[in-house]
């Protein structure tokens, strides 16, 4: 009986790959990864040079959504019968050998794989190989350091509401705004509402070949580009009497 | 005249380490790295089997500081003069061959090597190789998804007051808490105050050989642990009518 082994692919660069997952994935002998319907996938492209001869591939399809809001129970129901049939098809898989499932970034960070490891609990055995998330892929991008010192830093999904968007930029020093695509317009009126927007970065295909840097003031927001991350940089904030504040706990 | 490469470690397993920092440590003929005083280091410590014969140190060891209050001028003048003494020795020495920088982490994340990286701006060429952050190692240490659907996630240094880091926790989903050490016990009154301690966990040594993983509220918060993380997880925040939202704004 073999196992399940999640690798973490990083940002993009297939040599930002750790030296686990890049042995993991040019051992394997079966290799399953997400896409939609008509696509490559990007976890797919990110291995093409790395894969072994006669490797069997499992394509995970998601279900065709776009009509679908993403709320409603409709939805839900088709993504959990998705995952619940990749578990079953996984566990049957690894009956013949270990199954490598290639993800993006780092597999326990806002990724998909995350719905398939809590199923798998109990049926097979799973193994997570880290990667580095794609957000610091896109700050190694654009090549500042992104936190100091005391800075807080609030990780963000351009879904949530403006008001949210603009109460959490405003109470933290660096930002990752993940999820941008449509709703980039959005992030961009609440970072102007928080008095964050000329410190934005917008980050496209952070680590990959054609990556692109642009100040977010300077972007075409209705672009809706693929891959993309906002940042906004902490400033190195220290703590103005650390003694004091120790002396007032 | 060679370059300076600072090439993240990742969280402390050899064997996170990326393809490419693996590949210019090993060829490596000079190698710097931070360390206290009197300490092996823990970025050597990781590359420990990985070292060319023959390749040449730099330890870099801070100037002794336990004396001096962190937001003094006396301490910000030390430190100035350590990170400006060892741009130009880094400058110097990579007019023989590439220094290769060692950086637990990744260096552009809350790491020293951004102020030399600063200050080498426009002197000598240097190229950054990301890593895996620690936090990163460590909700891989706990393996549950740290976030997922909507899940703000907010990263703290645990030097922030006590009020600060308690308004912080009661606003993100998810928590990272750094620099925990003698804040361990602030660090737990402000949890408990956002009512979030019985979610945290503290876990040390994530992915070293000593890892080890305890519930926040059964460890003892005066033994300072080193390289120890307190955690919280998401809990998977989904928009309750994304479509609604959407026609509101």
């Amino acid at each position: 009986m073999g196992k399940i082994v999640c690798a973490g692919l990083g940002p993009g660069d297939p040599d930002l790959i750790s030296v686990r997952a890049d042995r993991a994935i040019r051992g394997a002998a079966q290799i399953a990864y997400f896409r939609k319907k008509g696509r490559a996938g990007q976890a797919r492209r990110i291995v093409a040079e790395m894969l072994a001869p006669g490797v069997v591939e499992h394509a995970m399809e998601y279900p065709v959504t776009t009509e679908i809001p993403f709320a409603s129970p409709e939805y839900n129901r088709l993504l959990s019968a998705f995952y619940d049939d990749w578990t079953r098809r996984l566990a049957e898989l690894a009956r013949a050998s270990d199954v490598v499932v290639l993800c993006e970034g780092d597999p326990l960070f806002y990724g998909s794989f995350m719905h398939l490891h809590a199923r798998l609990q109990g049926v097979v055995e799973v193994e997570v190989i880290p990667g580095i998330p794609g957000m610091t892929g896109c700050w190694n991008a654009i090549g500042q350091p992104m936190t100091w010192g005391d800075d807080a830093m609030t990780v963000l999904m351009g879904t949530l509401s403006e008001p949210e968007l603009t109460r959490h930029m405003q109470a933290a020093e660096a930002l990752v705004v993940m999820k941008t695509g449509r709703n980039l317009p959005k992030i961009a009126r609440a970072l102007t509402a928080a008095g964050r927007l000329a410190d934005a970065w917008l980050v496209e295909r952070g680590t990959m070949p054609n990556q692109r840097v642009t100040p977010l003031a300077q972007a075409d927001l209705e672009a809706c580009p693929y891959f993309a991350t906002v940042l906004v940089h902490g400033n190195g904030r220290r703590p103005i009497a650390d003694s004091a504040a120790d002396a007032a706990e």
